[in-house]
């Protein structure tokens, strides 16, 4: 056999996530989070081998030279996948949020040179490597937290060089698996004068580049109301499928704009925000393989509504938990805020959670055959704590995993 | 000159807050944060003996032997001070937090065994090593926030010999200053049939123990209607009082019980909580010495209203901001949470929310002539940071310092 092999053993319990997987993250209940009891895990070349209670390790693996890793008196549970960040940019929007607190309203905020366009005059102006350092410093903390995939989106630059600068930037990370998402109509830039003007360019000229140099694997879209508007967003995205491209949709967030209706006929992996949704809108998302992707943290610093979780959960839509990390409107990198507002303010339970933050979000990112469970051939990543893991997204701020392990390799 | 010196030179910024300590941590703006640039301190056995612009550091100390630690890049800001914490117990309430969440009451997770009681009973089992071990790693969590001064209560024991086991834990944490507090007044146990008669027994039997152990400087009590009653908890913090304790009080949380006019009324250092208060009691407190100390983490997760804090400070109340750290009802140690719930719910300003966590909680901690504020005389109790001092208490989550200072000397 060759390969390289890694196995972890004696772990008190492994959450596997195997019955949140097979159900492809619906209506998940406690059992469904997979329980082995005493057990450990073979890794080859990153993936799964065999994963199993500990006295049905087979003997060959006992026989065999390799590194051993004992997890005696930890939990195991795979390493959680935060699919939505906008994690390279420069400078801050903190002043602006001291404002807003006293009452300044964003169209004044902007009109003093804040909001996004401020951080897009910083991000255009620093240099590829000081975008990576900041990113990588960023990518620390979630890797912390026991993340092991990060999707990362550009959408901060706004023009042909600086977007491509940006996932350049993204593509450098060191520690979690990074999956890029190109975001560059994300705002309006000063260049153009009409959201349609925009996509035009974007489709024409920087839409290919990106897929000749392969910056990214998927292309997100800002649908609202008085921003991208859903017809010409659906020409873009369409565009973007013909180029091979997956798509995804900030949808209906501040309104319902169309977002989620256009994600889910467009076949795209994610609808992300979906606060403001009716019945029709779950319904479809239900019958879809589109995830719906909640941001609780930007929810409490935006001081918007929270999105109806229990509602889509229980229709059968799949979910998935995620920061929103961005300047502007959730500067939080805490994966416990997330959990615990969405267990708070949102009613799901710790099992949901659970899958949200690793089944869930790995759909969103199309990676569901690769990640998310730890499974016979999946990859090996995964956490481990000395904690109860009813514990797991209650206190915020905390360190919960002594051990974060992406493809078999220790990266925190 | 005797003692042992240390010079630290060259901040970009320190905030001294004296300006907000000269005004008692009252009606505190921007300019009380008082700042200097491109400055040094000195400090001789733990005290701060000089600080000023670096260009002004007296020769004297250019030439002594002594250590100097050179923090350019950095603002210096006090440490903060954690006024309100319950962090010696055994045991967690996380299953507790998902059952509320999915509605069950709290009559009924009582009746179940849970609550405050099932706290007191891993309290009560755990041996002293055991609290001093679990409450050593949250004091460790504190530090690592920049916590230089920690409240510590009692009150999940509520017997004599366990409640003063709690306070010894207590007495043997390393790292941040700490100060102890007797809350025995928290709940009643078991034992006891009402709560006069255990406030009696307190009283007779325990407070006097806990005086002459010398195991705590203060004496708090929750006053509550249906808990523990205004007028027998003046007899109680009365004779606190005579035996020479420090009194404060769990004050108007749920409902108006008189415990915020009964502080007042007693000199006690703090009302807390603080949020079923009208104009009346505002008054009462902006015409006092009296500190209300506010918990919006516990409010987060109780789902209750915030207190009225910019009604309060625009009246000249002195208000302090702290965890509540406890396992029932807020078991985050984010001061960070702390903060952005003050600004984004409170409506504080980030210059309050900074003067409320040093100044504001060292005037709670009966203390404000010896920490809180960089001044000469003053405890060298500070933090470093390389960030702008706008972007503190705004990311959840973050560890904010580079280096953690108490007396001098690094804790963190």
């Amino acid at each position: 056999m060759a390969g390289k092999i890694a196995i972890f053993t004696k772990a008190d319990l492994i959450l596997t996530l195997a019955g949140a997987a097979r159900q492809g993250g619906r209506r998940v209940k406690e059992a469904d989070l997979g329980f082995l009891e005493k057990a450990s895990m073979v890794c080859r070349d990153g993936r799964l081998e065999w994963i199993g209670p500990h006295r049905r390790l087979p003997k060959q693996y006992a026989r065999a030279r390799h590194r051993e890793v004992e997890l005696k008196g930890s939990t195991v549970l795979p390493g959680l996948v935060e699919c939505h960040t906008h994690l390279v940019f420069a400078g801050d929007r903190a002043a602006e949020f001291e404002q807003r607190n006293q009452g300044v309203s964003y169209q004044e905020i902007a009109a003093r040179g804040g909001g996004i366009l401020s951080t897009m005059k910083r991000t255009r102006a620093a240099s590829t490597a000081e975008l990576a350092r900041l990113a990588q410093h960023r990518a620390d903390v979630f890797a912390e937290q026991g993340v092991t995939t990060l999707e990362v989106k550009s959408g901060y630059a706004l023009n042909l060089k600086d977007e491509l600068r940006q996932l350049e930037a993204a593509g450098r990370l060191k520690g979690p698996r990074v999956r890029r998402t190109f975001l560059a109509a994300h705002a309006l830039p000063p260049e153009f004068k009409t959201y349609e003007e925009y996509l035009e360019f974007l489709g024409r000229e920087v839409l290919p580049a990106v897929k000749r140099k392969k910056l990214a694997e998927r292309v997100d879209i800002f649908v609202e109301k008085g921003f991208f508007p859903a017809e010409a967003s659906r020409r873009y995205l369409e565009k973007a499928k013909a180029l091979g491209f997956q798509t995804l949709i900030h949808a209906d967030q501040l309104s319902l704009s169309g977002g989620t209706r256009l994600a889910v006929e467009l076949g795209s992996l994610s609808a992300d925000h979906v606060i403001q949704v009716g019945e029709g809108e779950i319904r479809a998302l239900a019958a879809s393989e589109t995830t719906a992707v909640l941001l609780p943290s930007a929810d409490l610093y935006m001081k918007c509504a929270y999105p109806p979780a229990r509602q889509m959960i229980d229709a059968g839509v799949r979910v998935a938990l995620a920061t929103d990390f961005n300047p502007g409107t959730s500067p939080s990198q805490d994966v416990n805020l997330v959990g615990l507002l969405a267990r708070l303010e949102m009613k799901m339970t710790l099992p949901e959670v659970i899958s949200a933050y690793t089944v869930g979000a790995a759909h969103a990112l199309g990676r569901a055959q690769e990640i998310g469970s730890l499974e016979v051939g999946k990859c090996a990543d995964f956490v481990n704590t000395t904690a109860d893991w009813r514990t797991l997204f209650y206190s915020v701020g905390e360190r919960s995993y002594q051990g974060v392990y992406c493809q078999g390799s220790l990266i925190n």
